[in-house]
């Protein structure tokens, strides 16, 4: 069976690595958006998963001719409202900034959205782990240059006193005259790996000095689906406590699907600040103000 | 075809999983290296690959049967004297301090029982990435241990003002009253995932005062063979350099195949040192002294 996502995937792909704030990229991310969304609704049944989260509910999608199946999707987060999901990014990479009483119903869009080629290239494609890590890359770097209204750069340059040091990164954003800097890493998911990016954050802090650059990781989702049949979160809070003690201090984690044992690190020392990606679009002029401390 | 150094490695996981330090595990990883060079000598050929590595030159084994191939092999360093090597490997795991005008030899006695199983293993089961580093880590980990006469933990706790957080680690030595302690990972190859390395150092350092633990990173090699023809070493020395500056200190970097452009480290600011693995066993004392500055 063919790819149907593919060939816009590639047009996507080739319109971020133009230009990732480009026109062009909304385009292309709309209708992917679109056509995942269209491919899951008429090609795929939802089969319910047990959910050992509490609080959330979870199914997968099973493609109704290959039986292949998709990763879980949260049942309260996964709207079907096209028209709406397409909205809200159109209006995202205008610039919109939501109102408190939005959030809700734009956290949907950002999900959907984010599920949309990743659910969709799941039951339609084996074997395929890269490019849904990709996808979602670009989704949340197209939406935060637009948001920043500035081209994120993938390396960082620091002048010692024998050698400039360049170092690869994720996103770095310079936001312009007074308004300093974003270290932005976005992530599928975290699991152990995770621990990269406290670590770039340090270095970033050791080269241009503490709160010049803020750190911003962005994460599709903590889920594991076990046999098939259940699903649960992978979530080490002890060890990002630890990080954030010892190593450097990120300023936000937006997850798409916020784990409810991260969530909690916004309670207690050293409070770790985890939020809906929806949060950030409201927040991002406070983000943008380099003399705010939190 | 059956792949005929399993049960031999099947015993060694099984010891090293009761105790590392344990002189069944030198018995068990004795007769894996053994197995595995006697492999190599009846059942493969050595075929010459195009080193793009300044100094050094590369085979790789391929297997007369399957004419399955081998990751890439330091002709200098790999010798066929299973009787030395095995030697070698005993009087490690008795604490022999080996002197000055011995160290080559044992290099190549290191090199050859880690490329063992390894390069056995690549010849002879397909698709086994895993177990090869298995291997080494309790190829590296049991000679420590005996070296140190200490089992090493995989974990560290720290008590905070809240809660005691516990962190999984390589292999963390506590070598005992007036000794200090010593954090020791251990890869077949570093890439960019070794920033976790630097990440875990600074927050042992964090959580217990810097140089409580000093750092050893043993990795096998950096060779990366390209479309079966031709070796390179994958280094990143600059960005090495801003770890050790910005993250944290390793004390040690030991290769078994050392790569140039890290040897070099040495010798300019921030000094990384790198250096054999034989190394290790000769300076292990001056290790153990824990108001030895370098």
């Amino acid at each position: 069976m063919p790819a149907p996502l593919e060939p816009l995937y590639v047009d996507l792909r080739q319109a971020a690595n133009d230009d990732l704030g480009a026109d062009g990229v909304t385009d292309a991310l709309v209708a992917l958006v679109d056509e995942g969304l269209d491919l899951l609704q008429d090609n795929a049944e939802r089969v319910p998963l047990e959910s050992k989260v509490e609080g959330k509910s979870y199914f997968m999608f099973r493609h109704n001719e290959t039986g292949r199946t998709s990763r879980p999707v949260n049942a309260d987060l996964f709207g079907e409202d096209r028209v709406w999901t397409k909205k809200a990014i159109r209006d995202l990479a205008a610039r919109w900034v939501p109102e408190e009483q939005e959030l809700a119903k734009l956290h949907v869009a950002l999900y959907s959205a984010a599920m949309s080629y990743c659910a969709g290239t799941d039951v339609t494609k084996r074997g395929d782990k890269k490019s849904p890590g990709t996808f979602f890359e670009i989704f949340v770097g197209h939406l935060a240059a637009r948001a920043f209204q500035s081209t994120p750069k993938r390396s960082v340059s620091a002048p010692t006193l024998d050698e400039t040091i360049t170092l690869p990164t994720d996103f770095i954003f310079e936001l312009g005259e007074g308004k300093g800097r974003v270290h932005l890493p976005v992530k599928t998911s975290t699991r152990e790996r995770v621990v990269q990016v406290w670590a770039h954050q340090r270095v970033l802090d050791g080269m241009h000095g503490v709160n010049r650059f803020r750190g911003l990781l962005v994460v599709l989702t903590e889920t594991n689906k076990q046999s098939e049949q259940s699903v649960v979160e992978v979530c080490l809070p002890g060890q990002w406590t630890a990080y954030q003690m010892y190593i450097a201090q990120l300023f936000r984690v937006y997850y798409l699907d916020p784990p409810v044992a991260y969530l909690a690190l916004k309670k207690k020392y050293p409070f770790i600040q985890v939020k809906t990606f929806a949060d950030f679009f409201a927040e991002r002029e406070a983000i943008e103000t380099p003399d705010l401390a939190t």
